[in-house]
C-alpha cells in the first residue's frame, strides 16, 4: 500500500529511509545480533549514538565552539516549562503570549517567581504575532514561542537583548530554516516535529547563563548536571536519541536547515497561495506572520465540510483536522514531508473548488 | 547470527517476539501505511494502545478495581524520586535504604521535606536486606525498593503498616514474581527491565493517597492530573507505551506473573547453585536476600579475571560485568531471557573450573 501523506502536527512524518534503519535495528543494531532496544544505555554503542546526536545538533545549528551544550531530556516541551524556570527565574522573568503553549509555560513558571507577560495576541485567539512591544530591564530571562503548531503562526524575527538571556521554545520548527540561533541562549524542543519520535527533548544552552539561581534544583531538572554527567544522569530514552541521531544524519546529508528552508519555504508558498486564490477557503491567521510549518485554513461555508473531509480522506491525506481549540484544518508540512504530498493537497482543494 | 545471551542489567532483553512485532510497527502500523513513530497520539489507533497498556498493568499486577490508576509517565524512576515527594511529602517521610537507588531516592525527597532512614545497610556495601527495624507512627509514606540491581539483593516481604502508605519502587522487578500487590499504595517503574524499553515509566497508584500536599504541583509533576487527562497531558513517549503494550501482551499470553515466577526462580536456583558450588566464585549478597533478577557473584581470585572473561564473551554471552560500583559479575535475569541462557553461563562457569 502506497504510504499516505501524512500532514500530522505531531508526532509527525520522518524521514522513509530513517523508518526502514530504525526498524532493522529493533531486530539487529549495525549486526550486533542485538536489539536498540536491549542494548545497555551504558555501552559503547549508545555511547556514540548519543553522543553523535548531541554533536549533530550543535552542528545543524551552527553553534559548535561557542559556549553551547546539547542535552537530550524526557518529558516534552511541557517539560521544559517547568525545567527553565527551576534553572533560570530567581525572581521575575518575561514572556510572550503567543498561543497554547505559551500560555502553558507562563503557567507553570509561576510556580516559582514573578512572570510579567510582555505581549499578548490572546484577545484574537492568538492569530497574529505581537509587535511593538516593550521589554522591561532587569528580567532574568525572557522567553518565547518560536513557532505556534495550533494557531499556525511563526515568528519571523526575535527581540534583541543585551543583558536578558533569550529562551526559545523550538519544538515545531527547529532544523526548519536558517536563521541564527546564536541569539538564543536557551533554545529547547521536544523531538516529535523534525527531530524524531516522541520521548526525547533536545536542550541547547548556553552554559555561561546557568548556575545563577540560589534555590536548590532537584537532579533531574538540573541543566548543569545532565551538561556535567554528558545528558547521561540516568537511563535516557535510547530509542528516541538513536532515531533522533538518524534523522540528524539525515539532516547532515540533505544540505542541513538552509536546503530544508528552501523546500519549505517551496511547501508553504504552494498551500498559501492555493488557500488565497480559492473561493472556498480562507486562511485563520495574519499573513505576515503564516507559519512555514503550519498551514491552518476554513472553509468559508462549514455546510461543505463532511464533502471536502471525504475528498482528502479518499486522496490517501492523513492528518488534516485542526485543532479542537481552532478547528478547520492544519496542514503540518515538516522538514520529511515532500512538495509531491502538498501538491496532492493543493490538487484535491482545486478540484473541490471545480466540482462542488 | 545467532542472538547473543544477553544478561545485561538494563536495558536488557524483551521477548524475540516484541521486537519483531515493533520493528514492523515502525515501518506500518497494522496494515495502515503509517509508522507507529508517525502517529498522532491522539490518533484513536494510539489511544487503543495506551489505554490498553493501562489496563493490561493493572490486570497483571491484579490490582483491577481496587482503587488503583496506572499511568505512562517519562522521566525513569529518577524523575520518580522527586514526584513521589511533590504528590506525597507534606512533612515527614521513612525510607529503606537498601543500594544505590533508594539513597538516590532519599536525596531527591529531601528536597521537599524531612526523610527518616528507617533502616540501612550502607554499612557493608548494602549486601543485604535490612530487617527487625521500627517504622515510627506518623510518617506521610514509606519508600524502600523492591529489587537492589546493582547489588543483587530483593526485598522477601514488605513492611505492614495499618495508618502509612507504602511506595515501592519496584523497577527492576516489576511483573517478575507473584506477590499481593495491593499491599502498596503506590508503585513506580522505569520500563526497562521486565516492561518494555528506556523510555517510559509505569506509575500505579491508589487514588484515595492523593490530594492530601499543601503544595502547588506544577503540572508534568502532578498524578491527579495525568489521571484526569488519562495519561495523555502532553505527549506521551508514543513508542515506548507501545512496546510495553506489546511486552504485557506477551506477558498476559504466557502465564502472567505466576508463570514468570517459576520460570524466574528455576533460573535463580540454577545459577546460584552453580556460584555455590563451584570452587572458583562467591557471591556478593546475604542468601535470604537473593535476587531472582540480578545475581552478583566474584571470582575468589581476580587473577583470573581475563580468562574468564574470555571464555563467556567467547560463548556468546553479553553484558555480564558488574557495576563498576560493585565489580565481578552480575547475572541480569529478566522475564525474557530464557532458561537456555543461564544454562549456558552455568557450562561456562564448570568449563571454566575444570580447565583452569
Amino acid at each position: 500500500m502506497e504510504r499516505p501523506h501524512n500532514f500530522s502536527a505531531g508526532p509527525c512524518i520522518l524521514p522513509l529511509e530513517v523508518f526502514e534503519k530504525a526498524s532493522q535495528s529493533v531486530i539487529d543494531l549495525d549486526g550486533s545480533g542485538l536489539s536498540i532496544l536491549e542494548i545497555s544505555h551504558r555501552s559503547s554503542a549508545f555511547v556514540e549514538v548519543i553522543e553523535k546526536a548531541r554533536s549533530l545538533a550543535l552542528e545543524q545549528l551552527n553553534l559548535n565552539n561557542k559556549g553551547y551544550k546539547a542535552l537530550f531530556m524526557q518529558g516534552g516541551a511541557s517539560m521544559q516549562f517547568l525545567m527553565t524556570a527551576y534553572n533560570l527565574l530567581q525572581k521575575k522573568a518575561g514572556y510572550l503570549d503567543t498561543g497554547t503553549w505559551s500560555a502553558n509555560a507562563i503557567k507553570e513558571a509561576r510556580n516559582f517567581g514573578e512572570i510579567e507577560v510582555i505581549a499578548s495576541s490572546k484577545d484574537s485567539n492568538y492569530t497574529y504575532i505581537p509587535k511593538n512591544y516593550t521589554i522591561p530591564e532587569g528580567l532574568d530571562y525572557l522567553h518565547c514561542t518560536s513557532n505556534n503548531t495550533i494557531f499556525g503562526t511563526q515568528m519571523k524575527s526575535f527581540p534583541h537583548l543585551k543583558e536578558t538571556p533569550l529562551v526559545c521554545d523550538m519544538s515545531s520548527d527547529i532544523f526548519s530554516r536558517n536563521i541564527d540561533f546564536s541569539q538564543f541562549d536557551l533554545i529547547y524542543a521536544g523531538a516529535q516535529k523534525n527531530m524524531g519520535p516522541a520521548g526525547a527533548t533536545l536542550i541547547v544552552v548556553k552554559e555561561e547563563i546557568l548556575g545563577k539561581v540560589s534555590r536548590n534544583i532537584p537532579s533531574m531538572m538540573n541543566y548543569e548536571l545532565f551538561i556535567k554527567k554528558k545528558s547521561m544522569f540516568n537511563t535516557p530514552p535510547v530509542f528516541s536519541v538513536y532515531v533522533s541521531m538518524l534523522t540528524l544524519e539525515w539532516l547532515a546529508r540533505n544540505g542541513g536547515v538552509s536546503a530544508m528552508e528552501k523546500k519549505n519555504q517551496a511547501k508553504a508558498d504552494l498551500i498559501y497561495s492555493e488557500i488565497d486564490r480559492n473561493s472556498l477557503f480562507e486562511g485563520f491567521t495574519a499573513k505576515e506572520d503564516r507559519s512555514m510549518m503550519n498551514a491552518t485554513f476554513t472553509l468559508k461555508n462549514k455546510v461543505l465540510t463532511p464533502k471536502f473531509d471525504e475528498l482528502w480522506k479518499s486522496a490517501n491525506i492523513n492528518g488534516l483536522n485542526g485543532h479542537r481549540s481552532v478547528g478547520g484544518y492544519r496542514a503540518s508540512m515538516y522538514n520529511a514531508l515532500s512538495i509531491e504530498s502538498v501538491k496532492v493537497l493543493v490538487d484535491v482543494m482545486k478540484h473541490f473548488e471545480k466540482t462542488i
